[in-house]
């Protein structure tokens, strides 16, 4: 069928990582390639009993259509914990519940952008944002991120330079990175900001999940009318279940919901109820606490192997809570080409690769420390280490 | 914040029936104005048993992320029954799940159209697809529908006149009318698209809601390459766990599963594993019939209640299955003025206006009889009888 397909779609590539875990689905090779949640972790049998419950009590209305907004219960159990993990003042009326965040970055992208208007992302940045804002036709001008956060020098010569409709950030255990926004980079990065037509969505699958430091201000608190912020329950509750939120001002909100109704009509009614089940009748927090313990370890053994191990010239990032570091491997050495020759010694990585917009045969990688345990860990970090050492003798 | 907004979501009106079912919430209104399945149906018990055994034997992966095209199982079961029930040869790799059916006009759209392209819609058509289709910017065509079903000349002669890429059908007992393409109507409209390239979208929530008649020939099995069928379990289980499904040929597939993916990764885990248990454990036809019986005795007695009581100027569809009847009024009645009467005689429906793309004013409006049990109907059909008799007067 000659001529079928839109433009739109016609240029998005086939994903990079879909593609490479083809290559890792191996069950004896030790993978720090996933971006999943530790499934041991997930609440099993309390969600069991959340869904009886909802099913004895409501079992109708919980199968029935919903309204394009989401459960009103949870959307206000949502503002409330905003208030009390963030002191952040949020009205029921700013939320949306969406399949997920990467639904409620796709409703943002299809409200904002034009083809051809210029989206600011990180570099290197989330994947799933980069693919969204393609889909869209968007220009995507990368800035530097590193320990501190977003290059404020970079983002003020491009704002300076042309019109950005959007920033897309990861400021707390940034994926892939897993750095974090300093308050001052925070500040400053609000201050180019204030008064322009300019959305700065600040994405927080990770916030949560923090092992050590102190919690950061959200845009919210800096920039309300700006800000843009996208939640989940993927990290802190489980995935499958889908759920994740958008917060909007005011004058953006009618038409979220518009797109949104466009979209799907509303998200999946039995599993808004279920959760706002299983998180009215347990003690979230520490569940949360439980999850930060073992993943906290984990990062903890992955650092200590990298100094144990890795060469001194590979430099890894410290992140303070999430799922990832991130390793930048001495200069002119592929990470392509590590990956390859990791496999046949039965230890998968992401390369960095597809978290840039404009680079290719990078020379860093991610790991993710979130489903091995600790031994796991220090085995697969030795093997790399030996993969790394053998290249290092080709530079 | 002036020119955030993009230009496809700042043509989309405000959704019509969202503001005009404002006014019928008073519950001592009877309501034929919702779109709903009937709750009491719901297999609530059987849905908590299977969420119980999906948790039980095999929780952690219910909760963990899922695959882009949908959970095998459930496809495989989608693939089996449209051989039993149509006789329909579809691989499994031809099957994607999706958030109910809106979601897979969404993607498809997002697949197939560059703004500008031009749309052949059903006249009335779903309110759900005309919004969609405006989203993504097409120029919508409609084309009038009968008892017969598509307007074979005017199709004939809008494909004459300009490329035409998509063209959106609900062949069985459409929303909002209830008819039914006739298998001598569907081989005319299959005969002008062969060999072009124009998608056919079958959308088929209603099909097995059978009350009388016969089965007709799906489009797949007219022409395979052009036709994309939409299907869902909304009407045959429940819309709340908001699963549906796309059947593409194989050229579609792969974008489709891109836009997917950059859409909300991929559907509800826990819900199509929940979905699939239900499927498996019960006899879905038996549970088919029950609703097909009720549905059935309420079209009866809403057919004849209208037949006594409405004036015989007044002309109604006749529909063999699904939840709707469409009412076309004597020329010149208002149906939007006669909602604002009825509304206080506590009789709600939807006025036709919304299901047309350039009408307004318009003397049809659409019935729901899915969710009034017989003795509400002939009540409710009484009131609205003598509303219209009283605006006879005033033609």
């Amino acid at each position: 069928m000659q001529g079928i397909f839109s433009d739109r779609i016609s240029d998005v590539p086939r994903s990079f990582i879909r593609e490479i875990l083809k290559v890792a689905i191996d069950p004896t090779i030790i993978s720090f390639a996933g971006g999943l949640p530790n499934r041991d972790l997930f609440p099993v049998e309390e969600i069991k009993k959340a869904a009886i419950r909802v099913l004895e009590e409501d079992g109708k209305r919980a199968l029935q259509y919903g309204n394009s907004e989401g459960l009103f219960e949870l959307r206000k159990y949502i503002s409330e914990r905003y208030m009390k993990k963030q002191h952040l003042e949020i009205p029921v009326e700013n939320i949306l519940i969406t399949n997920g965040s990467q639904q409620a970055l796709d409703l943002l992208a299809k409200v904002i952008l034009n083809e051809g208007d210029s989206v600011v992302v990180e570099e290197p940045g989330y994947l799933g944002a980069l693919q969204t804002f393609s889909v869209y036709r968007a220009r995507l001008i990368p800035v530097p991120v590193d320990e501190e956060g977003m290059d404020v020098g970079a983002l003020k010569t491009t704002l300076l330079n042309e019109k950005i409709k959007l920033i897309y950030t990861v400021p707390n255990f940034q994926n892939p990175s897993g750095i974090t926004y300093s308050d001052r980079n925070r500040e400053e990065i609000a201050h180019l900001l204030r008064g322009k037509a300019t959305i700065l969505v600040e994405d927080n699958p990770y916030g949560e999940l923090r092992f050590s430091g102190e919690n950061k201000r959200s845009f919210r608190a800096i920039i309300p009318e700006n800000a843009v912020l996208l939640g989940s329950f993927s990290k802190i509750v489980a995935p499958g279940v889908r759920l994740g939120w958008i917060v909007a001002p005011d004058f953006l909100m009618e038409k979220i919901i518009t797109a949104k109704q466009a979209a799907d009509l509303h998200t999946n009614c039995l599993s808004q109820r279920v959760v706002y089940q299983y998180l009215v009748d347990n003690d979230v927090d520490l569940h949360v606490k439980k999850i930060v313990e073992v993943y906290g370890r984990q990062r903890t053994m992955m650092l200590s192997s990298i100094k144990a191990h890795f060469p001194a010239s590979v430099k890894s990032t410290e992140p303070d809570g999430g799922m990832f570091l991130w390793v930048t491997l001495p200069r002119g050495m592929s990470a392509m080409k590590l990956f390859h020759e990791s496999i046949k010694r039965k230890v998968a990585f992401v390369p960095g690769d597809p978290f840039y917009v404009n680079k290719t045969d990078v020379n860093t990688i991610r790991l993710n420390f979130s489903c091995s345990d600790e031994k796991t860990i220090e085995i697969g970090i030795r093997r790399l280490a030996d993969v790394i050492k053998k290249n290092l003798r080709y530079l």
